[in-house]
């Protein structure tokens, strides 16, 4: 355990020392100033231009407690940086400095950002993102939430949406929290606790150690009265973003969601929502991934660009392949699926996925060019609907499940994608989805065939079209038992009728008749 | 024909007669002016304004011709209406007058306005829009224009899809066109032609006797450089818009249309569309119904509240129960579904419907509170690919498919509905529609069941909750053979369980095993 700290601690001091000389780019430069300050300084505006070359940034600082400044500041190209300081407390202004922007570090890609309907890292590698959810993780200590940090890196999950608000859980608590407390023992909204956001920097930068995004929600409606984070007034809603953004921007891998089922947050105006999607794009430079998660198949209004994708929770459009499509078309940005029900044995309908159907609802939203988003809710008591400790979904630890054991073969999968999953001939093809120039995927969920006839659409709404005498090869992946089996005979194509191109000799694949199988063809 | 063209001619005056004294409420009041003016009268500005108590209207007017200017417009409220002209055009200018409006006739219910994801008409009736498309049916002459009115009347349907310019297909057209020419041959976009606006008036109005809302569709790719209207200049075509809404938006039935298959109008710049949605709405002063229809899956973005409606080519969600609730909850305003493949015998796979599945996608649709249009497309020779003249899609006359025969049906079904149909809980129920208070319609689509369990959702999104101890009764309506059945028993619920709740004896409907059956349930 005390190894564990200090690592982290380390971590933190190489990602984030004060006055740094060099910082990889996407790294977290940081300097930290020194004034005493009469009144709040938490009230104290400081701000830091950084330049290199045509490259200027102006970012928002921090008060790290009483009397301690810090601007963070996260370099999206190498070479030398230079900055000044801004602020009316004389200590603060027109500070200056420099700093060596070196070559990023072979695991950082920088953040990840929007790329038409899916996403990439900033580098230009590919990234698709395969979450899971761990709302609680970071609020059940240290030791559990080192659990769940090895638990995700074994199964290999990119992405985690986690609460950064406490959720009123029966279990044990940090006794820190993200205010101050005034003499009657209300929150003073003016005034952070330092401790509580270095708390949480700590659990951001244990995900970023092992690729992790953190899916960071803002808000949530699971305060129950507790505390009173989900009901606080808008100035102090709105204090919370400039903070949280000037403290976090500068990670690279934090995603900005601005609640988890914001229509259930009754403490917070329904208009008030977009307000906070531009306070926080205001609050970060760098643009870093925006969005907002409802009830079940609320779909918040996200044409606004300052949604940089569609976070939903809905699992209607993942129960068959095909209609996910339909959503993509209609938003034509990122879609993914943060809720379609969880693998678990809770009695709500809501939590009882068998892990097969968990995987399905992932592979179904893929293999439509929009993303699903995991999780596992199983109690110790089978169907009772208390939310106890072994629950991943609220606490982290340990998976219980028997989906997230299937996560590495379909990062595997996506990873050695030519392009892009998404439908190839809209609806009118629901099993076929194109994933770059001559490559296909046929995913044929629960469902059991004894043989595919080597049959493809001649339309492709993403890629190049298939033509006659194409050679490709076909391999039957089993999701569920992770397998690969090359199927030996090479196809070639015929002449393409209106609509669907065969093999030239009618040949075909004999399927194992077994379910969650798809199809990879490759062109030759 | 000549009795017909004067009923036509008869209806005009009746509807649109110079300085009337009276006219009903939502019918068309129209003032004539003349004035002889030095260069294109077309360029004349004039306006007229309207009051009546604080409801006041300033509308434009437009040139109907040399030395004829007229200013037409549909009263929203019944009493005294003055008016009083202004343009720079001294003849034109400070004409004033005045009329009574009287209560509307029977038949009149004024527009159809959007109703939160459904429409009614301004006087409070609901209207579920029924719709067919018969592109060109204007176009192909009077008496041809007479027939389709004849089976559109006989068929129930209540919207028409249809183009203003013509179609470039290979029949005899009407001599006559939209625009004056130029010595050189080459189109006036300056001057428009009035005889032609008067001919698609006669025809428009031909539709409004018999009920049918005109969804006119404003430009088309199919134009094929013959005429050139699908790429006139900016300027022409805001022109054109400012013209068409002048003459036509005192119209009560119709709805504009932007374009059909907007992405294949090569000749408008894709940002253009939006102006048009702008410049029809602001020529429009009674906010008429207003879309813009796209490719298949191509889904416009409708976030802009000028657009009334989506209205949507795509069949993906149509193709199963459910599907379509979530382009309804991602759009929150009334979606209509205006193309999902036609019922007809044409080579393309677009156009090749059975006339069992056109009425099944209708179901699928209207199940989950969105709207389908209705399209047939047969060829006399099956499964050619010229469009011939027997094809109702392009030319109207008369229906040649089964589906058409059930439209009376279906609207029954829709006017008996205590509320606007849409699922009861989400994607949990993909079966059962609620449709007011107390009334369920389960559609079990193709699909053959012996029995159905009385067993409803115990959540409801759209009305109240069934309680313990309620009774209804059951009918059993067969969409096709359009016969409804009540079963004998009356059903009485139990105490609900967390999403289900049942008949106190676990009671059930014996279902004929034959397809496209709905069950209604009400509550007595």
């Amino acid at each position: 355990m005390k190894r564990f700290l200090f690592s982290l601690l380390a971590l933190l001091l190489v990602l984030c020392a004060a006055a740094q000389d060099r910082v990889e780019r996407w790294g977290c430069y940081e300097l930290t100033l020194s004034a005493t300050v009469p009144g709040n300084p938490y009230d104290v505006a400081l701000t830091a231009t950084f330049t290199n070359g045509s490259d200027k940034y102006t970012v928002r600082g921090f008060c790290d407690g009483e009397g301690v400044f810090k601007v963070r500041f996260m370099p999206p190209s190498e070479g030398r940086w230079t900055w000044v300081t801004a602020s009316k407390v004389p200590a603060l202004n027109r500070r200056k400095g420099s700093f060596e922007c070196t070559a990023p570090s072979a695991d950082n890609h920088g953040p990840v950002v929007p790329d038409g309907r899916h996403f990439k890292y900033a580098d230009g590698t590919r990234y698709y993102p395969v979450g899971t959810t761990a709302y609680d993780w970071m609020h059940v200590g240290e030791e559990a939430a080192a659990r769940t940090v090895a638990s995700l890196k074994e199964s290999g999950f990119n992405k985690l949406r986690m609460l950064f608000f406490l959720h009123n859980l029966p279990v044990e608590y940090l006794d820190i929290y993200p205010f101050e407390k005034k003499a009657d023992g209300s929150w003073d909204y003016t005034r952070f606790n330092p401790e509580y956001f270095r708390y949480v920097e700590r659990r951001l930068l244990a995900l970023q150690e092992i690729g992790v995004e953190a899916d960071l929600i803002l808000f949530h409606p699971y305060d129950g009265g507790r505390w009173g984070f989900d009901r606080m007034p808008l100035e102090a809603n709105l204090r919370y973003l400039s903070y949280i953004t000037a403290r976090f921007a500068a990670f690279r891998h934090v995603w900005w969601s601005l609640a988890n089922e914001w229509d259930g947050v009754k403490g917070i105006p329904a208009e008030d929502w977009d307000k906070f999607a531009h306070a926080v794009a205001d609050g970060d430079p760098y643009g870093h991934l925006l969005s907002i998660h409802g009830y079940t198949a609320t779909y918040y209004d996200y044409s606004d660009p300052v949604f940089t994708h569609a976070s939903i929770q809905d699992h209607g459009p993942v129960l068959e392949r095909g209609r996910a499509h339909t959503v993509s078309q209609i938003y034509k940005k990122p879609v993914i699926f943060d809720e379609v029900c969880y693998e678990g044995n809770v009695g709500s309908r809501w939590g009882m996925l068998s892990g097969q159907e968990m995987l399905r609802r992932m592979y179904n939203g893929l293999m439509s060019g929009t993303y699903v988003t995991h999780a596992e809710t199983f109690n110790a008591e089978a169907g009772s609907s208390a939310e106890d400790e072994c629950n991943f979904l609220a606490y982290g630890r340990e998976f219980r499940g028997e989906s997230w054991k299937r996560i590495r073969f379909l990062r595997a999968v996506l990873d050695a994608l030519p392009g892009p999953p998404g439908l190839a001939d809209h609806n009118w093809d629901e099993y076929t989805t194109a994933a770059g120039d001559g490559c296909y995927l046929i995913y044929f969920g629960a469902g059991i065939r004894s043989e595919w006839k080597f049959d493809l659409p001649v339309k492709n709404n993403l890629y190049a079209r298939p033509k006659q005498g194409e050679r490709y090869r076909v391999e039957i992946l089993d999701t569920w038992n992770m397998t690969v089996t090359p199927w030996p005979v090479i196809f070639e194509t015929a002449t393409p009728g209106s609509y669907r191109i065969l093999d030239k000799e009618g040949r075909g694949v004999r399927l194992p008749e077994t379910p969650y199988l798809l199809l990879r063809i490759t062109k030759i």
